[in-house]
């Protein structure tokens, strides 16, 4: 099982909105005979490409597969039948497929003689695809919310200006994570204000390799303009016209976005948090103090100490000259 | 070296006003003939603490010494006399004195014709006695500037409640960090409105076992009503009728305090940092998000990114479930 998450990682950083999943063949003697991954929307399921890898030798043999093999006809046809028809006696799978459209598989599997476990290294399954099985379990994009800030939590001086809050190391930091996710959310005013691109590039403005763009996203009432560059013809474009966080949200779903990265600003995430809409925040801190200026949070409606937001801390990295926090919002505080 | 830096460390780990040093004394031969150690205002210098534990011994020895010297009477006599007339013949020190009232051992040593060398390991002194160095430099308290915030840098939320933003353990970390300093300062409103002890004690109102308490110090021109727990028994209170930041610094230097603690509010915190006047920064960051309430810093004056006042990083901690970030601020950038 190590194998076939270790497959399903190095496949790709992002199978969105797909899961990333690893399936190993294994001969009934326990010698390897095929190894596959997904690698993305419309590329052949992980058991689909060990199977065609290991051909007539799949018959007899145990697949080990990050993920319930699915039951539905989407892009391509159902992994169950595929391993039934090749024969597999055996299949060992790690995490249960959340997605209601495509579970099942275990069951079909079973009731055609395959012998099926299940949950091993589950959890590690389940981390590989964090977004993804939010998903599909809630039928909401998994919100990640990005903040640049100084100690004393500002992301804006006064005179309005951020630029530079963070060091060059963050920034590029910050474009990794986005290419994580299938779409990139910023406000109206935003895009009014500072027409970013919201594009993977790097500082000289040169793209960076990470193979596709995220979908752009403006959420709000003001209208964006023609010559906007988020309008560019480098990455899809969506103008969210909406206030309502959970009609943005289902908007995003239905267009099969999984993983949302949040920029702002700060009423954006404000509204976001407000409709306990945020499921993780990536803070950018910098070692810088302003006393002064735009706080990185506003308008959450949050009054007193004991409705605070609590989060647990998962990880905290120096970056350049940055500290990047990451933490998840505690579903039973807000 | 090292041994004499260990035992200065051992002694105490808050000598202030005196600054922190070790003493070894070697025979000829580089056998060990005595240790001592500075215990803090009113006791012995380390020289001395060594001498009189080695006796006739100390006669042709070398002694190895954390700190320069003195060559002053203070509340003990000059300890490079100290030396001369115990017959030593060779003085190894680490760190000069940077006190302008007390420099001079060396050469007093030297033309008593004692062998001199000093440098070794004089980073470490100094690192030994960062608030004492700077302060005897300058002529001015080493300020820290303590703050406790959310991850959004808001220290109290919209009602003004703040307890507790972060949790027990930063906050009985905050006692210890507050035991190393010689006073704690905060706004005549902080002891107004929050009534404050400012005292060393834990969550059930039991002392700390840190020895001695430091200065408790409200500034600003609100008078402190007689009955404010500031002004109990427990340890010594001063207020400081003044604005002004460096009026403030300069009672708090005559008063020989070296290393101030200072713990707002967010004005009080604004003022120092628009002065120029905070040296280190410890900001206790709770995983938690508000989006409205006071921010941590206020009033600075910095009306631009340009004008941010950056620091280095010198520590992150994981402190129970909050993140302790320390970092000085850079000299050249505020």
């Amino acid at each position: 099982m190590r194998r076939a998450l270790d497959a399903a990682r190095e496949a790709t950083e992002n199978a969105l909105p797909n899961p990333r999943v690893g399936c190993v063949l294994l001969s009934p003697d326990g010698a390897t005979l095929a190894v596959g991954a997904h690698h993305g929307a419309g590329t052949p399921h992980a058991e689909v490409e060990a199977l065609s890898r290991a051909g007539a030798a799949a018959r007899g043999a145990t697949a080990v597969v990050t993920l319930e093999p699915c039951n539905h006809t989407g892009r391509t046809g159902p992994c169950s039948d595929a391993l039934i028809a090749a024969g597999v006696a055996r299949v060992v799978y790690a995490q249960g497929d959340p997605n209601p459209a495509a579970s099942g598989g275990a069951a079909r599997l079973r009731a055609a003689g395959v012998e099926v476990e299940s949950g091993l290294l589950a959890a590690e399954s389940e981390a590989l695809n964090l977004a993804w099985t939010h998903a599909v379990r809630t039928g909401r994009p998994y919100v990640t919310w990005k903040l640049a800030a100084t100690l004393d939590g500002r992301s804006a001086a006064a005179d309005g200006t951020s630029r530079w809050i963070t060091g060059p190391t963050a920034r590029l930091d910050v474009q990794r994570l986005r290419a994580g996710c299938d779409a990139i959310l910023v406000g109206t005013g935003t895009v009014i204000t500072d027409d970013p691109r919201l594009t993977l590039r790097d500082e000289e403005d040169a793209p960076l390799p990470y193979g596709r763009q995220p979908l752009r996203v403006a959420m709000g009432e003001r209208p964006i303009p023609d010559d906007a560059r988020v309008r560019d013809a480098e990455a899809p474009f969506l103008h969210l016209v909406t206030r309502d966080v959970d009609a943005a949200l289902a908007e995003l779903a239905a267009r099969e976005v999984r993983h949302v990265w949040l920029e702002g600003g700060p009423r954006l995430a404000g509204a976001f948090l407000g409709a306990d809409r945020i499921d993780e925040v990536v803070a950018y801190v910098a070692p810088a103090l302003l006393g002064a200026g735009t706080p990185a949070l506003n308008g959450t409606g949050i009054g007193t100490i004991a409705d605070a937001v609590r989060l647990d801390l998962t990880d905290v990295t120096q970056v350049g000259d940055d500290l990047r926090m990451t933490a998840r919002v505690r579903k039973d505080s807000a």
